[in-house]
Formats: structure tokens, C-alpha cells, sequence
């Protein structure tokens, strides 16, 4: 049967950070690439970053090899959301434990959806 | 109550498509950029694109002031995956339409995602 896999896409949303962390591209930017260099991701070209004006968030983007990695940040929810994408098997990253230590995070949640199609029924190429 | 939301993002998974569309950064940039100009959204900056080599696919990221558009292919499964995060409300775009139209998408999965925390329970900002 053919498989129509093209991997799986971790949403995180965490709130009750510190304003402070979701102003700070810095911060974001060593969350990131922390996130890149434990699971042995390929970053391509340069990083997206964009820090909206006033007392708005933060926004990165990597283009991976793997797929996409995001963070958007919103101070006025004290709410920061992420997406990785990635098409071929990672581990987990300890988002709990990290968006903790780093934003403040005092809730996290970590979905993990699937990017695949079923393979159609009486597909041609099924054995 | 105290409304943790930040927004929905919409999940697109499509196949069947020709190659030669799957290869085509010019033809998936008129896709996003119909996404943007249809929905009234505000790209920030220059959106990233890349073609990989071989027979490889094409991943192109928008940045949004609502948050991001990105799309990827996989030529060898005839599949495309676009991510529409969306913080505020927008109107859904015709995926199954235009895929199958600008694409040749044949089977066309659209889920729509909340990116939003419950309130928590005994918040005071709870009115």
C-alpha cells in the first residue's frame, strides 16, 4: 500500500511567560536554536525574524531541510506558540521543561498531528 | 474571563498533483500570493523559497503580520502541505478549488486548528 506520509507537525502554546522573554529575539532566537541543535536539524538560508512595534510579539521562522520551524509570540496574552514540522522522525524536544526555564512558561501544551493521508482505497500500487 | 487565544491555523494536505506544479516555485508563489491578496493578509518582509535539489520539492514561508503561510512539496508523493495561521479572523479560502485547479490536486484534506489555551479555572481576571 502506498504510503502518503509527509511526517508530523508538533503545535505548542504555553502561556504565563514573562513580557520580558517574548520582547527578547534573543531569547527566542537561543530557544530555537537550541530546539535545531538537539534534534539534529538542517537549518536552509537565513532565519525569518521580525519584532512587531510597541508592546507587540515576536515572530521567527527557519526553513529546515526537515520542513519548518516557527515561534510567534503575544506579550499581551503572556502566550507563546510554536510549530515544528518535520518529515522525517525526530525525537521530542522537552517543551515543557525548556519553555519553562527560558519564557516562564507555567503551562504548556504539546500536540503532535500527523501530515499524512490514509492511502486511497484500491490504490493501484497496493501489494 | 480571560481569553488566551491566539488564533486558529489551518492544516492543508493535498495529492495527486502534477509534478511539474510540485516543482514550480512560480506557480506555488501565484497560490500564496492568491492566499494573501483573497484574505487581505500583510506579508512582513521577503517570504523565504527554496528548491531542492534533484527531484526534490519546494518549501516557500510567508511571514504575516497574522502570524504565517507556508507551503512544501513532495514531487515523489504528489502531495503538497500549506500551514495558514491566522490570529485573526479570515474568511476560509477555496483550498479544494484552487489546489485541484492550480495543482491538479485530485484529494484535498483541510482541518482547522484552535491555537487557543482554555482560561484557567479561578483566573482572577475571571469577571
Amino acid at each position: 500500500m502506498r504510503a502518503v506520509d509527509a511526517g508530523v507537525e508538533w503545535l505548542i502554546e504555553a502561556d504565563g511567560c514573562t513580557h520580558e522573554a517574548l520582547r527578547s529575539a534573543e531569547t527566542l532566537r537561543a530557544l530555537l536554536d537550541d530546539v535545531v541543535r538537539r534534534l539534529s536539524l538542517n537549518v536552509v538560508g537565513a532565519p525569518l525574524w521580525h519584532t512587531f512595534p510597541g508592546h507587540a510579539g515576536v515572530t521567527g521562522m527557519y526553513l529546515l531541510s526537515e520542513s519548518h520551524l516557527t515561534v510567534h509570540t503575544y506579550p499581551e496574552l503572556d502566550l507563546v506558540t510554536l510549530n515544528l514540522y518535520a518529515c522525517r522522525p525526530r525525537p521530542e524536544y522537552p517543551w515543557s521543561a525548556e519553555l519553562g526555564a527560558r519564557l516562564g512558561a507555567t503551562r504548556v501544551r504539546v500536540r503532535c498531528v500527523s501530515r499524512a493521508l490514509e492511502p486511497v482505497a484500491g490504490d493501484p500500487n497496493d501489494g
